[in-house]
């Protein structure tokens, strides 16, 4: 079954060791990684339910990865990607026996506290001092991952053209790291959304640190309750967590919160094609959370009249920032076992390991999308202005 | 009926004048643009199928704008966004009386012959020297229609990064200019498809006289009929033509053409929610013509897993890029005379204005879609390298 596993993603350079000192490898190839196997129950497992058994066995230590996780995991990717009967039996499975959580307002309570409300304590371990957990924008690839994230608040930013005394409407807004940085930076007025209490609760030190809050409004509420009518909408990193069903209801919010020269940017992970999220990541790590295509994140816009100025796909920033966050998770390993178990530990290193194949190679996608009201005629004749100072 | 005509756009600087003396203004206006109406069947035939008859009492003199014909177009063109009574009986009427032409392989040939064969000398005396019939893109609203077009193609071939001795397939290729530019600019093979005789004879005699028949091939087919394997796919003003019941097909001809490194651009007029082309556009003008959503347009994409990296609205261009043509068939309309009667001349001038106030009041989009095979890593992790020598 091994041996026929190999040979189906191509024969890479892998090598399995099982509980009973056997070896199975590629014919004629010098392993570089090694996939210990702790016994006949865990195998078995996986050939059941691939797509669940095995992150959850190698949380628990049933199964190790000797060598490079993320090339591991990049070469399982390929795999399912080129299809065949393993790729087609994996996804089979992934979508029959699996469906989301609902993101109703009660359900995506639940969902984000799932996610979001384990510790800031946590979080500020390995995000690193701005504390956004979305992609950075790395102007180049050397680019530290501070120079980064604050080059992705400048880029988006400059994409919806804030100008000094604009108002904003932040839908999802994290620990409060753009709506600071846009308040600060370029003088606006911002009131941002967000469900996580312990995020606001962060967020709004920091506003108070920095003098902003008289700038910034907090709001615990969900993004289908804003209310008012602002200059420019944004939302970094909450579409995942919206739903497909909602997206025409996120449009008739962004419709309604903008005047007739409104203008926005929505920031999210995506896909090529319609897929589920990999269950394991969605069971385990996001409940209720789902990557659009293109195609689906226009139900948001089309419905509602809004106008697509820009698209740009960034996925490989997302595959440079999660190298970020998986180096300092791993610089700071002894924290994070003083506060959670070697499970957690190795499904959180699994899931940033796995996250940084996925964008690497091209199974998720990075997209950014500005727009405008239809009837904005204030749209700038060429996007020079993102690229020069 | 006139006057609930002009509240319901909102009274505007319109006058209308019809054939027994009588004039109906806005209360209180001072009109700016008179309709001149010449008889009551013209204005029932309006009442009654707006959208068409409206077009053909302009082209056959039974109807005359005096003022600015864009203008008055603009303020038309508003007034359906708004929709309201007028809005919703207009867009009716469009949706249920017709039907565009089929985009079969025979029918294609019909509906492009029927538009682009009408003369290449006719062409030439109001697109200028490059020939190019597609949106332009200015640098600057100042710009030149030629500093435009060659700054389009420019455009277009840094967005696909050509490198000399890539190869390139086009479909739909024009007069050939985008071909000969890609191939004596940037060093690469082309092989471009059309199915219009008299442009595919006036591009190859263009490559005789610039000495590149040997590095770009002219072919007299079908896109669907596309054959080999090439570096970039690019097609710039063709999906217009191509129907929505042929997006998948066109992404399945993309994809096959490509190697894994492949990449291509697809520019084409779309709009921000689904509605079929204006009837009379469609009738008269452009038989079997459709402009998508970019929703819509995903449908080439997503089924052949193709990634799309970059897209760019750039319908204010479209807007310069139209009066830069109306302008010059206003200087060359005796030329025009000479080859055609009043009816085609007052035809062809409402189609260029009606199309300059349909992209100006955001009625029509222009996209430009970037895009790479899923399985290339070789794409830019920026935009920089199209803003910078």
């Amino acid at each position: 079954m091994l041996r026929w596993l190999l040979a189906v993603v191509g024969n890479p350079a892998i090598e399995f060791a099982l509980w009973n000192g056997e070896r199975i490898a590629s014919p004629g190839v010098q392993p570089q990684i090694r996939v210990r196997i702790a016994d006949r129950g865990t195998l078995l497992g996986i050939v059941g339910d691939p797509q669940i058994r095995f992150g959850d066995a190698y949380s628990a230590g049933r199964i190790e990865i000797e060598g490079d996780l993320v090339e591991f995991l990049c070469v399982m990717y390929r795999a399912a990607q080129r299809g065949g009967a393993a790729g087609t039996m994996a996804r089979r499975i992934a979508r029959w026996a699996h469906r989301p959580r609902r993101n109703s307002l009660a359900g995506s309570r639940d969902n984000i506290h799932h996610h979001y409300d384990i510790g800031n304590e946590f979080y500020a371990l390995w995000l690193g001092e701005t504390m956004a957990y979305t992609c950075a924008y790395y102007p180049t690839a050397a680019a530290s991952l501070e120079q980064a994230q604050t080059a992705k608040m400048d880029h988006v930013c400059r994409k919806m053209r804030l100008q000094a005394g604009d108002s904003v409407v932040e839908a999802g807004c994290g620990w409060g790291s753009l709506a600071l940085h846009m308040a600060s930076r370029y003088g606006v007025r911002v009131r941002a959304f967000n469900i996580s209490k312990e995020q606001l609760a962060f967020a709004r030190e920091r506003a108070q640190r920095l003098g902003l809050q008289g700038q910034v409004e907090f709001v615990e509420d969900d993004y289908r309750n804003v209310s008012g009518q602002y200059d420019a909408f944004v939302s970094v990193g909450m579409l995942e967590h919206v739903g497909r069903d909602h997206y025409a209801e996120l449009g008739r919010v962004v419709r309604r919160s903008l005047g007739s020269n409104g203008r926005g940017l929505i920031h999210s992970i995506g896909r090529n094609r319609p897929a589920p999220l990999h269950p394991w990541i969605e069971r385990r790590i996001f409940p209720g959370a789902y990557a659009p295509t293109l195609g689906e994140m226009m139900q948001i816009f089309e419905p509602s009249h809004l106008s697509v100025l820009d698209v740009e796909n960034i996925r490989l920033h997302y595959a440079l920032t999660l190298r970020h966050w998986l180096q300092n998770y791993e610089a700071r390993l002894a924290e994070v076992r003083g506060r959670f178990d070697e499970t957690f530990v190795r499904m959180w290193r699994l899931y940033l390991a796995g996250s940084i194949a996925a964008f690497e190679t091209g199974t998720l996608q990075l997209f950014q999308v500005t727009f405008a009201t239809r009837e904005n005629n204030d749209i700038p004749l060429t996007r020079d202005h993102l690229y020069s100072d």
